[in-house]
């Protein structure tokens, strides 16, 4: 039962919302169905960019509907339509073992992100920008518990949610052994870690965990990570930011592996 | 007339959301006039952590009103007030001569960040949290066209707004060349920037400008940084999350600083 309700979810259109993650969308040939825009850029003087961008749509096969402010503004889930809303496909999740492969075929050791149940938008879309800018092979989220690639997500991923591989994986517990079994080191950041996170070595196949954001790294998965590591801070207040810590450390990372 | 519509505005009370905000604010010493609480906590077995959080307030002086949850839903700008809002006293601006005095006298160079109108209040709070991090001397932003200190804010820096001492100046460009004026370098970080984050030399009295979400730093203050500087990215987005940005700079930069 609850099985058939999740497939008939996975394939529901997503709602995205703002110029860019719908510019990003079609720019990555992502199905659209449907697209709402503000009347006003039916006539093209008076919003150039929005009418280019309805052509956009209608040219890849999305049927077109002109309404109202008011309208756009009750369907919008993020509070910044900037006059168009988009029904696409949903985003096609990755199989992780098809980056691997990938991998090994172009003879490279993979950068994995492991997102332990992130729940805010806003630091979700944060790090698929962090992972499309540090050259991460892909970032692997929970099937459940995790915030969702919503409006919002795409919105602060400035369209990196359509570019970076993204594998959802059942058991994120189950999925770090299997890393370990094949070789990874698994990192992750902890406010008593032992290691400084610039006097790590992230050398080889490396997957980087990234707790959410008021609790942190599950025990279960923190007992699974070969090194803890730990951004030190001088400061009263006891962490950074989810996505400013994840960005410090990876590109870190990236620095040492030479891809950033 | 619009001074005088300025210096009411800075008379007025602002209002905090949420367990952690309110804490911070009491253990920082600042004045809360009032406090207005669910209802429930009166019985302190209900939600013990409240009802100390209540006992706090009072024993500080504030007025508490015990209020329905749809009051305080009503109330909330966040949406996460936790069953707790306050009113309190103003942030106390720092004078930015203050701290290069206070600098001088415990014979160590500033590290300074100004942010140059940066509007989210998610992105502000994160940067907060990231110069008391970091060590950072002090922020500084622009009196008018940025974000206000207001719920959100402090919410965000999860107690930083508290620590960190913020200064704020009439004209940023005027500051800038005040500060290099007293032999500060001046970094800021531009998609263009000629010179990779990590190999610039960040010691000295240094002062790292911040550009806004959408337009980066503006061209005028562009004119005046030493250096520019840049994020390599491998990926397809062309820029990263400001927070994050700022972030991964400011580490680096107290990383050779050997405060971090």
């Amino acid at each position: 039962m609850r099985r058939d309700k999740m497939e008939q979810n996975e394939r529901e259109l997503i709602q995205l919302e703002g110029r860019n993650p719908i510019a990003e969308a079609l720019a990555a040939g992502r199905s659209i169905n449907k697209v709402y825009i503000l009347q006003s850029a039916r006539r093209s003087h008076a919003d150039a960019a929005l009418a280019r961008l309805a052509a956009d749509c209608k040219e890849n096969g999305a049927v077109v509907t002109y309404v109202t402010r008011a309208v756009l503004d009750s369907m919008a889930a993020t509070g910044a339509h900037q006059g168009i809303i988009a029904e696409a496909a949903p985003y096609q999740y990755t199989d992780l073992q098809e980056i691997l492969l990938r991998c090994e075929r172009q003879n490279k050791s993979p950068f994995l992100i492991l997102l332990d149940h992130i729940q805010d938008a806003y630091n979700l879309g944060s790090i698929l920008r962090i992972a499309d800018g540090a050259g991460v092979d892909a970032v692997i989220i929970p099937q459940r518990r995790s915030v969702s690639l919503n409006a919002a997500v795409a919105k602060a991923s400035a369209g990196a949610v359509e570019h970076v591989p993204i594998c959802r994986v059942v058991n994120l517990s189950k999925t770090v052994l299997d890393l370990k079994d094949a070789g990874f080191w698994v990192y992750g950041s902890a406010a008593n870690g032992k290691t400084a996170y610039d006097q790590a070595n992230y050398s080889g196949k490396i997957a980087l965990i990234v707790g959410s954001e008021g609790d942190g790294i599950s025990d279960k998965l923190l007992a699974h990570c070969d090194f803890l590591l730990t951004i030190p801070l001088r400061g009263k207040v006891n962490s950074l930011n989810a996505a400013v810590a994840a960005g410090i450390i990876t590109f870190e990372a990236a620095r040492q592996r030479g891809i950033s």
